[in-house]
């Protein structure tokens, strides 16, 4: 069952998600861009590369001018300025012009990674992304978010730039390791707990069938997670409002991901973030001691973690304090008062904060 | 004699160019930004900043929350990541945040920096332009055009971002040397050339005033100068066909320039590639044998070179064929049928090109 979505700004439409089981349809795709006289490069790290760059460069061989590959060594400690200078240098060398086009194949740190190159190789030019983790299907396929890190501070180096098509099989997911498909899993309850009480439900009710990868579920949970995110964005281009409704858990989950940053995939620190951000609401009085348990309750049904006992709070807050949530010396901090329905509070002092940090610290979820 | 010009993104005016005798008014343009509760970075080199720093920094204290300054070594050789990631350090030291702002004061190598380092600082922060040599003046205030040398290629890592206000006081030419002065007449007089007739005669009418730096002049051939780059820029954001008309001169310019990188400034080689063209107009039949000479005679009038003696033919030609010019394989060369009229040729062969190229090295200047 395949599925689309196409992404506007200004009203116009930008690109198309596609969300296919396989790559069957991906050379009809690509023939739609015009890429028969253009040189294609595949940016892709060693893990994934491993899996997909065969079968995919035999599909852009056929389509394209010329192809090439880029490959780096996996892992986020490779998104940085380095990679990228590697990444300019290969180009001129193939003599990329700025009518050729990058293919982001893999998870986050490769479409951030190749997109911010695309967005500042010869002041720009076009890319795809074939996004083969669920974090990054759900979550980078929208939004137009690049970016590297730099000396330690995460994506503190970016741009705004839009992919061309975002190219999604969801046979991909397979050949994640199981703790990391449900790390992915964070971001899509996340588009529930913030904007879909149905989509919650529906993913209470199908865990067995998304645990078991069937296809018809995958696809319906990356469709509506990509157009939850789509109609945020939309309404708020450059981050000004609404769109950080999207940062929901990420407060607290970019902090403790910072101090635990060896051990757990980014989706667990979401996990664990949104069950502070839950108790956080329920706490100043805006959600019920209900809605917060059945929030919990999902993700632990997902099998994500919602304490971490390793957090050293005073360094979480400090960490906080220097996050780019911050604006003019104020936090924004994202809560909900009911299930499906979030808010920006800028009234969140760090006494609260540190309550909730001592919760998810202290496996104090009897509460 | 104040002027000023709104500069417009799909019919909206994103920023002004206001243009004044000195830094008078600079407080009160800063006001309409709101910067009470925002912190400035000055961004500026060691020539540049050794004469302005002080008065600017004094004028951006009254206004804004805090005050920072960022030097680096003068020279288009700094223009580089390095110097991007030193201010990037600068930038996360002194806690910026998205509400801050850049403010780059200097000529284009400052300007492209800072516009470049905004760009890409947190996926993007304000900035605004104080530009201080006529080149970067007409030449960098519209556009978008940032960035940074790469591995030896000029602007190769960039993006379009736009500035929040460009201030021009010219009395800042006055602290320019004589050639650097006149070698953004090359720019200047670039304008008449493509698009405005009157204009080019009123450089010609009007040289001693221009280069006597008489204020009322200074301003109006500034204002021209912007405002025919506007009107192409905005006709054409992307660099997809009109404002390629801005490159004439610069294909080969660019060329000469990459070999005589040391000597030559800018305009000087844009001057030499003007010649260039427009004999490669005239050989073509598009242009007459007067309006060439005229041309020739502008240039001259302004003390620009019309030719090169050490220009190696065959490496020329060979660095057109890398410049960011080429689109597919194929050179866009800019020609002009008269005076204030251009317009794109894809017809240009290699022995063209190579015909002009002997036509500037060899001084034939009487054909």
């Amino acid at each position: 069952m395949s599925e689309r979505l196409a992404v506007h700004e200004n009203h116009n439409i930008i690109y198309e998600i596609v969300i296919e089981k396989d790559f069957e349809n991906l050379k009809s795709e690509l023939n739609k861009l015009k890429v028969s006289e253009r040189k294609l490069c595949i940016v892709t790290e060693t893990t994934v590369g491993a899996i997909y760059t065969r079968e995919i460069k035999k599909i852009l061989e056929e389509c394209a001018k010329e192809t090439f590959v880029f490959t780096f060594e996996a892992g986020e400690k490779n998104k940085n300025l380095y990679t990228i200078k590697d990444l300019y240098t290969f180009l001129i060398e193939k003599h990329f012009d700025r009518r050729d086009m990058l293919v982001a194949l893999g998870g986050g740190v490769t479409g951030d990674m190749t997109g911010y190159c695309a967005a500042t190789y010869l002041r720009g030019i076009d890319f795809i992304q074939i996004p083969t983790s669920l974090l990054a299907q759900v979550d980078s396929s929208v939004g137009g978010k690049t970016g590297v890190d730099f000396d330690g501070y995460k994506n503190m180096v970016g741009a705004f730039y839009q992919p061309k098509l975002v190219y999604i099989a969801t046979d991909t997911l397979k050949t994640l390791t199981k703790r990391e498909f449900l790390s992915g899993m964070g971001e899509v309850i996340k588009y529930g707990i913030i904007k879909d009480k149905e989509f919650f439900y529906y993913l209470k009710k199908h865990a067995d069938e998304i645990k078991n990868y069937e296809e018809q579920a995958l696809s319906y949970i990356i469709k509506v997670s990509c157009d939850t995110k789509r109609k945020v964005v939309e309404s708020d281009f450059k981050e000004q409002g609404e769109r950080a409704l999207l940062n929901f858990g990420h407060t607290l989950g970019h902090a403790i991901e910072k101090y635990l940053y060896m051990d757990m995939l980014h989706g667990e620190c979401v996990s664990v973030g949104m069950a502070g951000a839950a108790f956080l609401s329920y706490d100043k009085g805006y959600l019920s001691e209900h809605a917060k348990k059945e929030i919990i309750d999902l993700l632990t049904l997902y099998e994500l973690p919602v304490s971490e006992s390793r957090i050293y709070v005073e360094k979480v807050l400090a960490a906080t304090g220097s996050d780019k949530k911050m604006e003019g010396g104020k936090i924004k901090f994202i809560v909900i008062d009911e299930i499906g329905h979030s808010f920006i509070d800028k009234s969140v002092s760090l006494s609260e904060m540190e309550s909730a940090l001592y919760y998810i610290t202290e496996n104090r979820m009897e509460i």
